[in-house]
């Protein structure tokens, strides 16, 4: 099995490696992401391949190196975290009641593996359609009471509370969470037995 | 806040109702399910009535119990839980690389609270479809060594290591795993507040 590198501190991103089995070492980019496109799909694929080659650059050949971001779209604009309660209460006003969606881009740099000897680069977006169920002021109030939004882009974790607003997915859950386990499996497969 | 009484064993739904904050008690339905419908969501909406019937007889009034039944369909054949590795496996080359629909039923009786002192009762069954990527004989074979896939209807769990072979879905991801909270909670809200 190739040595694993996950270029994320997040540890939601960690348990869902750990759910499929597979063995790695956290190397937190930390980097200053540099946004240079508009479109989600393209954002969260060249950000999560920025996380990944500056980890890569210090990598043994052979390793891959995993790199994510993930974003929250309503009507093509993009939803940061909310960093304060306000803010999360005005994001969460935006989303009750109708559907958006959460991108995640995850780019896999396998240093030294390409033919010519340079890094073999594996780079996707998955996205997924979430439908939240319409929301009282009180609801609203309460989830922002628990303080689970503020670190969160869109101001929700899915896997939490926030379930029972949630009427249903189009896509991969996983993908939601931050990372796109199924999507991520199927492209790694051939390179994990070496 | 009314009393909840789960009539279910599942850790997996216990670990659901947690999740959206609910305490409640568990009295798990010793009671033999009698088949009496054939379409899937008459057979959930009805095993999961039979359940939480059987445990509300002997509940005080005001009190909730809920009663939740899961299967899974392939063509509108019910698949249960396979019970041996070779069933298993056999389920798992049926499901693979194609989509397959999971229902979950969920009843709530009210004891007593009905207008004329009859129980109330809430009764509904979500479906969600899944989408399982290609799976080569050694995946298949893989993941029943695991053993995981013995006491799950249509011999997986999409919230364990299965989930690398999930490429997505459409409706409640919390159904699949035994129990809509999304679904309960806005059926619910109206009655949790006495």
């Amino acid at each position: 099995m190739r040595k694993i590198i996950l270029a994320s501190g997040s540890p939601r991103r960690r348990e869902l490696l750990t759910q499929i089995g597979l063995e790695y070492t956290v190397i937190p980019s930390k980097k200053e992401e540099i946004l240079r496109f508009t479109q989600p799909e393209d954002i969260v694929k060249d950000l999560s391949l920025q996380k990944a080659q500056d980890i890569a650059e210090n990598a043994e050949v052979g390793t891959m190196v995993i790199g994510s971001d993930t974003v929250v779209s309503l009507d093509g604009e993009i939803l940061g975290k909310p960093h304060t309660s306000e803010n999360a209460v005005a994001m969460l006003k935006r989303l009750e009641g109708r559907s958006h969606q959460v991108y995640t881009g995850v780019s896999v740099v396998i240093k030294g593996m390409a033919a010519d000897g340079t890094d073999a680069i594996i780079s996707f977006a998955e996205k997924t359609d979430v439908h939240v169920y319409p929301m009282t002021e009180e609801e609203i109030q309460a989830y922002v009471a628990t303080g689970d939004p503020l670190d969160k882009a869109g101001a929700y974790g899915i896997q939490g509370i926030f379930a029972k607003h949630v009427q249903g997915i189009s896509g991969c859950y996983y993908n939601v969470m931050g990372l796109p386990i199924g999507r991520l499996y199927q492209e790694l497969k051939g390179w994990l037995e070496v």
